[in-house]
């Protein structure tokens, strides 16, 4: 089976229980909810948590854990879009600017606790456990970044740990759950952590090289997003690492001027694009391909996990 | 026992509980958290929690379970002052004034988080179940209120669906949780129920009321507060209801202006307070406290029933 073939069996399954939950919420919290769902997004956490429970031999439904995964991931987009102050979310205005930044708040607050709901409904406490360590971190990570804003000199290290947090955290758990469902042993459920874990970083980075790259008709949100945010992402670290001491500091000095960085931003963005640093931050996502491909080995040899090989290459090549 | 006795001796644990927890946060989380944790409140929820434990015979240990209840009120707490703009909370600068905005919100997200996990923690889905369902219901309840703001002809019944969810229900949670804890049956749980969502509708009467007539020196917030925000409560409700048609109306146009309203607060204040709209609102809590009194009734007769009995006349008789 084909990945692409999978996915139009599944999608319209995942998008079916989405809608069914959101139409189930109350009038007061409908509206923007529906909003930020319908909003699309490719659901690779629900895909990732489908996939992963049926390489485990799950017999069952894992519809129900693979939504509460979209929906927690889509009350984490209603309240980053106000941290970042995004005016766009996927080409669309985002939920906060439709609606308000009140119903932006707690919408997202009332679909962190459908997802919970909908978890506790499993009746595995297990489960709940794994997915509220996963929103804690998740959030964590959000402070963090935001902690470092126009911190351009943050070590790499650092910056790999708040993608960790930020994203990679709910994509390990999204895959976890999967094999927890499947009554999977801990070398499955290692493997299926380092499996989600990997990707998630991959992910990021690939979405990071992207903020550099990307044709913003296609992205549907402005190339150099980031720069101009102030987000000292990967294209912009390895770029200020390439430069001599004294170039780096003048460039340092434009970038935490809000103002400054925000004049100079195509120029800034075109110095890390031509000097290679947007790719260079692909190369690194391959790394991490690579090794969620190595924990791959550790699954069962089913159809499933070549569906789970061919869900990485697309989370490498991103375009939008 | 006497409640003051009780209390002095289950609040260091509560406290040193929830300090531990909120410690062991990340530090990007903690001061925040630290800050919303420390600017007090009276604990009602993991006192409730603890109470109705015992009252049905639970020996254990209700602390963890409690204190998750506190730091799901919290979370609304940092939520909330965002939503409504409000500039202090129990005396002290608001968590968004002193951090920002986005440590309030995020914050309150990770305080979620944490609440979840340690309910998980206890193993039972059950009441993981409970806490989604609360969390839900009181986020609804807040939507409710600001989509209702300035709407100063609000049927009373809509007011009170408006309290319950926003505030009842969570306290309804704290007592239900306690006698899930314990093993009670159906007829005990629904006691606990009753009685904790009586308590809570009056708890937020009392509330409204104090907004009126409370010393602000005291209370630590402005007098009239809700009317400057424009949030219909009973005393106005009652007080609108009172006037002849003509003069309702004509109040009604002043109170949509947010100009006028904010200018002609004192005096608008006054009347109803001279009117004796507070005193009938407190009538009203009185209502909801001998429901709630008669839902003990179904209690078994213990030491604990009688501390609970006594925690309520401190509820309709708040001065702060």
């Amino acid at each position: 089976m084909e990945l692409a073939a999978f996915m139009s069996q599944e999608l319209p399954r995942i998008e079916g229980l989405l809608r069914e939950k959101t139409d189930s919420l109350s009038e007061y919290v409908r509206p923007c909810a529906s909003h930020v769902l319908a909003a699309g997004g490719k659901r690779l956490r629900p895909l990732l948590t489908i996939l992963s429970a049926r390489a485990f031999g799950h017999g069952g439904d894992a519809l129900p854990m693979a939504c509460a995964m979209e929906f927690l991931h889509s009350a984490t987009l209603l309240h980053d879009d106000i941290v970042d102050g995004s005016e766009l979310r996927r080409g669309k205005p985002a939920a906060h600017k439709i609606f308000d930044q009140t119903s932006a708040i707690l919408t997202g607050d009332a679909l962190l606790a459908l997802a919970n709901r909908m978890v506790a409904e499993l009746g595995s406490a297990r489960l709940t456990e794994l997915l509220s360590e996963a929103i804690l971190q998740t959030v964590t990570g959000e402070i963090m970044e935001v902690a470092h804003i126009r911190d351009f000199g943050m070590p790499v290290e650092k910056y790999l740990e708040i993608i960790t947090g930020k994203t990679a955290r709910l994509i390990e758990a999204a895959c976890l759950c999967g094999t927890v469902l499947a009554g999977a042993d801990v070398a499955g459920e290692d493997a299926a952590k380092a499996f989600g874990l990997n990707l998630g970083i991959a992910f990021q980075l690939a979405d990071d090289a992207l903020d550099y790259t990307s044709d913003s008709r296609v992205a549907g949100k402005t190339t150099g997003a980031d720069l101009r945010e102030g987000k000292p992402t990967l294209p912009l670290l390895l770029f200020l690492r390439s430069l001599p001491v004294a170039e780096a500091s003048r460039c340092l000095k434009i970038l935490s001027d809000d103002d400054q960085r925000c004049r100079q931003a195509e120029s800034l963005v075109k110095a890390v694009t031509d000097g290679g640093f947007a790719d260079q931050t692909r190369d690194h996502a391959q790394v991490y391909i690579a090794k969620a491909e190595d924990a791959l080995t550790r699954f069962p040899d089913t159809p499933h996990r070549k569906l789970l090989k061919q869900s990485l290459s697309g989370a490498a090549k991103r375009e939008k």
